[in-house]
């Protein structure tokens, strides 16, 4: 038995003024997610005349569907990630909204530490999480790749990233259908005692660590086996070792193919970030994210919430521990 | 003036059994380098029956040019690099001939922490350098990006990182004629405060570094900025997250084009790196070197040499400190 089963009309909640060219891009974002999802329902985040607009751009028939949080303030890209615990900003409105049950998920394209901040002390952590991770799958070469954290855990302890390990497992198994994932620390070499000090008590930590049935910790993988796969379906690492590589990948892919390649239709990778080891679905776009990568972060939202991912974490994380808060939300 | 007005003929020790496919590659690669470069003169580091294969396949006029050490011992991937503090190990056999002025340059493609370790033992440290760094050149979309380290100082301080900074904006200008380098420090974010503990005070400890004349230090870059350019021609971050970035931009090319792009040639990135911050030319080839690999860094150590980079280097780091110890080689 999954949650999946608990298929239903999604409602999303959109962070209007999340992201460097917000409202724009957001409004943009989220009448492509209407229009490919017909079930999709939306509460809109934001000032009330920014969700008039993608109101009255929707058909008649859809408009019904949308409600409204009237929220006017944000947290800008410079402005420290504490000013959102405040209730009045959207990130944090969108969380709230999610922890009341008035959404199956969130997404902003606003700045991920304020966005990690938000649904931390909004939703809280999940048993054995002190240190939430964005997640992200990349189009490695060999099967998909599944990379934490990408920017929401910095200056970590060992134990922090054995964490990593079961939330990405998890995440591979119910997103993706990796039922025995290998889960490999990145590192510098494939030798064991490669790596900084860090790796070097992290790759203790992991080999150690509980991981969810089927998975198994498989040693050191490099920078090349996120991109090209086949050692690894879950890399493990720092937010920031993630984020630089995540960027990096990104620039190379663009630097390498324009915007095709000789072989094939582009590749790139994911501009939308799962939070994971949080109660409740909470997506994270790139901040310079266009419409289409709103789009698929709420379409990814979406996803999360039918396959009641928040709920079937807990659930991975600590058995006997409490009900999952979040996955049962009906819109 | 500059030391690249002492051309002549370079000699340049290589490593024969540095490499996971040692010696075909580098036999292979010594070769190519020999039959581009007509003015290059071998010394090469090797069982002496390998050596003898090279020298049996180069034209009969060539063959005086080249000098043997017989050295049997290598360090291997999985050796502790302590084992390359012995003399009798091919690559500190190599770094011994640039000490002794018997080579302008040392190339291996053996392990990089063997690399660093002989050439620490057998050439010391440049004045103010506590810790070496590895230093690439990328080819990115505006101008190329030199990105140091990338392996060699794990663990760092802060204060090393602004070391980092002074030797890559004086390979930046020496190489690659870059008389007003912009520095930038790899984090998260671009703006002022992103990043983890050590970014936070490496970015106060490199606005205040003394840069060669006409570097400056410009603030925070991001991993697309290593592929794409534009902000930093010179990119310093610790060897850690360095190497796992080269690796997945690495691992990232193969991916998008295979083997060539819709727009042009494929796009690569450099296997041999440059050991900066002791005094001496020393190149370390990529592990898994191709031959082409393996002359590319022949041909990058000969450059080196011409150009006195390491002599070059020490005046830059401490004006009035001892003259350069290397540059003036002469084969």
């Amino acid at each position: 038995m999954t949650d999946s089963s608990r298929r239903g009309a999604a409602r999303i909640a959109v962070d209007l003024l999340g992201g460097d060219a917000a409202p724009a891009v957001v409004v943009d974002g989220a009448l492509r997610a209407a229009d490919a999802d017909p079930d999709l329902s939306l509460l809109l985040v934001g000032p009330q005349e920014v969700a008039d607009e993608i109101i009255a751009a929707l058909p008649p028939d859809r408009r019904a569907s949308v409600e409204v949080d009237a929220v006017r303030r944000v947290v800008g890209m410079a402005d420290s990630p504490l000013r959102a615990v405040r209730s009045d900003t959207t990130v944090r409105a969108g969380v709230a909204a999610v922890a009341a049950g008035r959404a199956g998920a969130v997404v902003t394209a606003g700045a991920s530490g304020a966005a990690v901040t938000a649904a931390v002390h909004g939703l809280g952590r999940q048993p054995g999480v002190r240190r939430p991770a964005l997640c992200v799958t990349l189009p490695a070469l060999r099967g998909p790749v599944v990379l934490l954290d990408v920017g929401a855990g910095l200056d970590l302890m060992p134990s922090e990233l054995a964490v990593f390990a079961q939330l990405g497992a998890t995440y591979a198994a119910v997103l993706h259908g990796i039922t025995a994932p290998r889960v490999g620390l990145l590192s510098i070499g494939a030798e064991p005692g490669k790596g900084d000090k860090l790796r070097k008590v992290a790759a203790v930590a992991l080999a150690d660590a509980t991981l969810p049935p089927g998975a198994r910790y498989t040693g050191y993988v490099e920078g090349h086996d996120v991109t090209l796969g086949g050692h690894a379906d879950v890399v493990v690492t720092d937010g920031f070792t993630g984020n630089v590589l995540l960027k990096g990948i990104e620039g190379a892919y663009a630097l390498a193919a324009g915007h095709e390649t000789a072989s094939g239709p582009p590749v790139s990778v994911p501009r939308a970030a799962v939070l994971l080891g949080v109660p409740g679905n909470v997506v994270v776009c790139h901040g310079a994210a266009e419409p289409k990568d709103v789009a698929d972060g709420i379409a990814l939202a979406t996803t999360l919430h039918h396959l009641g991912l928040s709920g079937r974490m807990a659930a991975a994380l600590d058995p006997p521990a409490r009900a999952p808060v979040v996955a049962e939300v009906r819109p």
